[in-house]
């Protein structure tokens, strides 16, 4: 297919005047969810009640996460969808670990986001017998891939530099040494071409809140290998996982295949607002929304280097080794990405002085980039950033 | 307050022609929550987009918390949303068995509902080193409290039957053994007036999306006692219950009280449509409720008892000593039950041969309950149930 990204645009509501640059963090309504939401509440809901189990499909969601996993490159029927991010990552480490009994450390980066180090941190709490997270610089994790460690735990793209894991040999790695991986996708799902299946990756997990666009707090999603999906052991075994759920058996038996990877009742509201997302998905190809994000971050880099000196590039230059994201570092970045917000142009600050901005070919313009680095430049040249009212830090940035 | 069940019959979709007994499975709609869904998904996600988390309050669920908190005697600020109900057994049980850090028995019963056994295997499973399941008969617990368990996990509603555990007493002989209790309120919360507080109890969990309406799949609640809030560990630690989420520490440090209970990202949408639901809530009295539900089920009892001689009482006789659902036995119940279906009584059947009942006072009518044993003694003297068609097993039921 020929993505046509001027149509897609209009598939979701952009508000007027915003130049929306946080799609990286929470991707904007697509025009369809309201409506799709709000007749499945009428319709198979309202009207349906508890027949929209079976009537309406609600239990079957092997759908959406096939369409996930297209974009992902999971073999059909190997992506689930529920929960949130870390419940995922909290399965997969878990499974990881039964599958390497005799090892007790997990791996990770200090680059990685921090909740998949805290479920990592309550995982091995909880099972004590010297089970222990190690963390290493993100550019020293394949020095530090040795015979002690029983999963490897990775953000493949940084959520705060953009910067990008080699999966697949930091997976040949591990598996050369023994240990199972398991990815996070939270930043690279719709961002840039994923080759789970290519790569040999064992469990992966992602949102779909943020390039997928599926709303706030939108249910998680996770891959199981299929040479794994039969073996792999869940931790969080609900009833929605069983061979048989509605048998009502008093004993647990996992279910064939990644269906065991689901725990409670599905969230189908949420499920709903996903759907028109992907619906979007649907229309394009991961290949050529990497060629355009490139294109957009690439311009986006130049310009403002261009326009704007004080700001340091903090991701990779090489657009290969970047996903799609741009970050530059200022020590006033927090004032200065307020500014920007006060002046329609929506990015996000991590700590300490990064200025981060997601490009998102589905819906983000080669004006959209112009247009903001016109208006960063303006308050660079004229240190509009030197505003008390720009200091004041809100709970969520 | 007086409750007026009339006023909020009126503010539900029940469609035409339906007399709906399974609310106790799936709750019917709001009316107002369609808009209210709809109307946060275009103003808030829409319009906001990334500043909803601050500007909307998305973060902010404390209050609904408190709202489910009312219905079943929480201290304020003990109750949080989130998750689904096997999540937050998970949760629960985790904290418990680290609270009593020399024992091994999670003790249940066989009445329990499935998943909560299944979670209870898995963590076991997981943690090994001697831990494990024990389930007896519910008749069987109070005898079966002995300083081997660890954490009593018990529903208090029985899912099928409706048999009513003493809450009071369990509580009080599990702690006089230095036990912790978990309790599951997912046929309690909106059913029956439950004192947590009062009671003593530990830990409780339960889900939204039956008697309190939320929506198909909705989220989670799960209390902590103010005793515990503090102190219990999470074994699910994900960023949203850290003591300063957006500071991205790389360790983690829980949060004061039950936000620790919190893991990943919340469900923004989801969490929207309960709260059109707990609106409703707001309007009325637990005890008020009680007592109309008693009125119902016991209506419901003495006149299917004179009209269906075939059909054997499962529930409780004693209307204090059960929920607000009615069971009655069948050897032909899965048959007649989708007999009353087809004639438009919504009901549920549980393996072997239960018919289920709920009673749902905030929008069931005592015309409904005559109806309803209307509809179902024709059934039942006309041996309506026994039709081929009727047979057929569909995947929910």
């Amino acid at each position: 297919m020929a993505s046509d990204f001027d149509a897609t645009r209009k598939l979701f509501h952009l508000p007027d005047g915003l130049i929306y640059l946080d799609g990286n963090s929470l991707g904007p309504l697509p025009l369809a969810a309201v409506d799709k939401v709000a007749g499945m509440m009428r319709d198979e809901w309202g009207d349906l009640l508890i027949k929209g189990w079976n009537a309406a499909g609600w239990m079957d969601f092997k759908g959406l996460g096939n369409r996930v996993g297209r974009l992902i490159g999971a073999e059909p029927d190997h992506v689930i969808l529920g929960d949130t991010l870390s419940i995922k990552v909290y399965q997969a480490l878990a499974a990881g670990l039964e599958m390497v009994p005799e090892r007790r450390v997990i791996l990770s980066d200090t680059g990685n986001f921090p909740s998949d180090l805290y479920m990592a941190q309550g995982l091995t709490g909880l099972l004590k017998q010297g089970y222990t997270l190690k963390t290493v610089a993100p550019e020293d994790v394949a020095g530090a891939i040795d015979e002690t460690v029983a999963v490897l735990m990775l953000t493949q793209v940084d959520y705060r530099t953009g910067r990008l894991h080699d999966m697949a040999s930091l997976t040949r790695a591990a598996h050369a040494n023994g240990a199972i991986t398991v990815w996070d996708l939270a930043h690279s799902a719709g961002a840039i071409p994923v080759d789970l299946s290519g790569c040999n990756a064992d469990f992966a997990v992602g949102c779909t809140y943020k390039y997928l666009n599926g709303g706030p707090g939108s249910p998680a999603f996770i891959y199981v290998a299929p040479r794994h999906a039969d073996v792999a052991k869940p931790a969080l075994s609900g009833w929605l996982g069983h061979e048989a759920p509605f048998d009502f058996d008093l004993d647990y038996r996992a279910h064939a295949g990644i269906a065991r990877m689901r725990v409670g009742t599905p969230p189908v509201i949420a499920l709903k607002s996903l759907e028109a997302a992907l619906d979007i998905w649907d229309l394009v190809e991961m290949a050529e929304v990497r060629a355009r994000s490139i294109e957009l971050t690439s311009l986006f880099v130049d310009r403002v280097e261009a326009a704007c000196p004080d700001l340091t590039l903090a991701s990779p230059r090489d657009p290969l080794a970047r996903g799609s994201q741009v970050s530059f570092a200022f020590e006033h970045g927090y004032a200065a990405m307020q500014a920007l917000i006060a002046r329609g142009v929506i990015g996000d600050f991590r700590a300490p002085d990064v200025m981060r901005f997601g490009f998102t070919p589905l819906y983000t313009t080669e004006k959209d980039v112009l247009d903001a680095v016109a208006i960063l430049a303006e308050i660079m040249d004229n240190r509009l950033w030197d505003n008390p009212e720009y200091q004041t830090k809100s709970a969520v940035t």
